[in-house]
């Protein structure tokens, strides 16, 4: 029996999903329909499938066509921004159409549910890297653990988008955007919640960078790791309602997060205030007017930003600062900007990803738990490589474990009808072995 | 010739406002009708002046009375909380009414500034304390320095609604609420910019508080002023364009703003997130929450946090803080509530302002100019203190100025048209004599 897809969005982390689509249409009987702002550097790659694929232009707002192109479908993916998955998601209640999305379940989507699964529909969420492996990977492990009689006391997991160590170059910060740069600057903006030891803790933005903790990843050395938003709203759908730690973090290379504490001190990560300032400010003017009036007139700028900062002149943070250019006469080139807006205008040049660059995807899980009178660790790890400037390790992470997802509802191994988040073994098994097997991603599980 | 006016919103700050108008209507022929949410408290204020007074009550969803009260008046005065403002502003445009408030012009008020002209209508805004008597005293001493030849150079102007030294007890803050608690907790909660020598300055949140300046007024002590969020949109109502350096800012009691700091620094303002706690954590709970783990399990909680802020525990800041018993065992009480709802709980005890208790308005303009090519400074500062706990400092220069704006309006003696804010001599003159004559309060001005 033939099946119709519908991708809506094909940004550059659909590429990976596209390639696997189109991999599997001919033998699953599959016809693919790529639906897209700016399709036409799909045209050509589309061409060579012609007899299973096509790709059309979609306007977002454009509700009619989506209406339509749903209609025609007999599965949704959705690789919009997410804002938009709740009009998807009504026009596929509408049609009787399965979807699938790489995002968190929203409050909407939640409560679409229970129509869905009325009406025999899977509404598959949270299918790409974080959320989507992080799920697939941990509860492996956990109910590897449960399996054998044991109890969970900690649970800690950590995932980074970053680059392969080539890619890092004369980078001090090791980092280059591989996502949305404007998630970056503002990452981290409200207090941290998450459990330790049974207590909640609580970690404030202005707190935030300081306080990180250090991983090792055998064979990839150190990475260290700032504590996400809400790490409790794990606990449900991993059934660890009662269990004593749980953080959510993201890694960076060490010294990212010091350096990057110096831009949130600085003040550097607002997005509230427009400054009504000129394009043509420079940034050493922009830093200069961060800094309290000079006492010390004789003093040059980084020098006593150092001091505002009490941060040594020869530190490493004030180096990554200098390395950004803050200290230089090129101008913020935005007028009336927000400082998280002249931030990312200058973060998007210096942090810009080359074409030669790869890119690299770190996650890691740390377990602790307790089993025969004994405790006891396990690790999880995950580290994949981008192949080229296409396919990044981001693409393939996101994009591969999607297309999977999709692959096994089309196929009818996934009998779960409403919404579903890959956290039940016959949905992520296979995947994970999937991916081992024909894409050589493959978590490293240890245990001591 | 007789008026009709109406008062919308009667809460505390309104009653010298009442008494002011009370005071007036026999002589000036006006009939006043107060509508309020809970206007029990005023019946009896009401009852001996039933010949030109009365009150009713008055729901703020309840447009059509809004509609009918507006339409039976001559001016409307709204002691409404600002974002009401619209809705009043344009049932006065239906009807043809003048309106006077004692808040900022919003964005929407500005845009009816036209069509209140044209139907020759007044609407003064900004004609309380701060804005309002702010204007009034700055215009008056700089149309001083300009009918002289003066230039100004520098414009610093400060005000906090504080407290009489005898009521200030063993509070270390020196502060207890005389105005809407949720505005204190937040304040401050984006850069403030300024100007200082032709140079854009900006604070971020995280050093606002950290970075005040003292000031003194005679006969008053010290006082510590932290920057106000856009002093730059002083320049053009006060015909300050090209001025060099001007900055608003909040006045508190010496050591208030460092202790801030450190509930800054520690997450305790933070409104956007929820903690997910119980309203049985305790505070020492709580705080305990914000801090990593003890490294060293033997010292108490006070030690382990003045060892995080980087404060001697002996410190003044740390004194301030066991005070406010964040030490305590006693319950937050407020489930799943933000750091910063938490906090305006406690304080709002800790802070209330007794029956015995006077208030303070504190207000102080620094102008700096060139005359006759010599540099001046002059100063002009206000201290007016509450009489009881009803006529506090904070509703007397709120509301008498605002009562005397719409005497002016009423007896034909302000001929502006549209949106009118009090910068124009022949407003604020007879204003600021009338606050001296009849109720002391003055401005002292001085000059070197």
């Amino acid at each position: 029996m033939n099946s119709r897809l519908l991708l809506l969005g094909a940004g550059r982390s659909a590429s990976s999903l596209i390639q696997y689509l189109l991999r599997h249409a001919p033998t699953e009987n599959w016809f693919l329909t790529v639906a897209d702002a700016n399709p036409a550097h799909l045209a050509p790659v589309l061409a060579a499938h012609s007899e299973y694929a096509r790709v059309l232009p979609f306007a977002l707002e454009d509700e009619t066509l989506l209406d339509q192109l749903v209609s025609e479908a007999d599965v949704v993916i959705s690789m919009l921004p997410a804002l938009f998955h709740p009009v998807v998601a009504r026009a596929c209640l509408h049609h009787g159409r399965h979807l699938a999305t790489a995002s968190y379940v929203s409050a909407e989507i939640r409560e679409m549910g229970a129509e869905a699964a009325a009406q025999g529909l899977t509404f598959l969420m949270e299918c790409g890297l974080d959320p989507g492996l992080d799920h697939m990977s941990a509860m492996r492990v956990i109910e590897h653990i449960r399996a054998r009689g044991g109890r969970l006391t900690s649970f800690k997991s950590y995932c980074g988008g970053l680059l392969a160590p080539a890619a890092e170059g004369d980078n001090p910060w090791k980092y280059k955007f591989t996502w949305n740069p404007r998630n970056v600057v503002l990452a981290g903006q409200s207090t941290a919640k998450y459990l330790e030891n049974g207590h909640l803790r609580f970690i404030p933005y202005q707190q935030l960078f300081a306080r990180t903790e250090t991983l090792a990843v055998p064979g990839w050395g150190e990475f260290e790791g700032y504590a996400n938003r809400d790490s409790l709203s794990y606990r449900a759908p991993y059934g660890l309602d009662d269990i004593p730690t749980i953080l959510r973090g993201t890694l960076r290379r060490p010294g990212y997060c010091a350096a990057w504490h110096a831009l949130v001190r600085l003040g550097l990560t607002d997005d509230a205030v427009r400054l009504g300032n000129a394009d043509t400010l420079t940034w050493e003017q922009l830093i200069e007017a961060y800094l309290p009036i000079a006492k010390a007139p004789g003093l040059d700028l980084p020098t006593r930003l150092a001091a505002y900062l009490n941060l040594a002149p020869e530190s490493e943070e004030m180096g990554r600062l200098h390395w950004l250019g803050l200290f230089s006469d090129r101008p913020v080139g935005l007028p009336d900007a927000t400082p998280a807006q002249l931030l990312e205008k200058l973060l998007t040049e210096k942090w810009a990803l080359q074409p030669h660059d790869h890119d690299l995807i770190v996650m890691q899980h740390l377990f602790e738990f307790e089993l025969d009178g004994q405790r006891r660790r396990a690790t999880s790890s995950l580290v994949v490589t981008g192949d080229d400037a296409t396919h990044t390790a981001m693409a393939k992470t996101v994009g591969l474990p999607l297309g999977m997802a999709v692959r096994r509802l089309l196929r009818g191994e996934l009998t779960q009808r409403g919404v579903v988040i890959p956290v039940q073994t016959d949905l992520y098994e296979p995947i994970l072995n999937e991916l081992a097997a024909d894409y050589g991603i493959t978590f490293v599980e240890e245990e001591n």
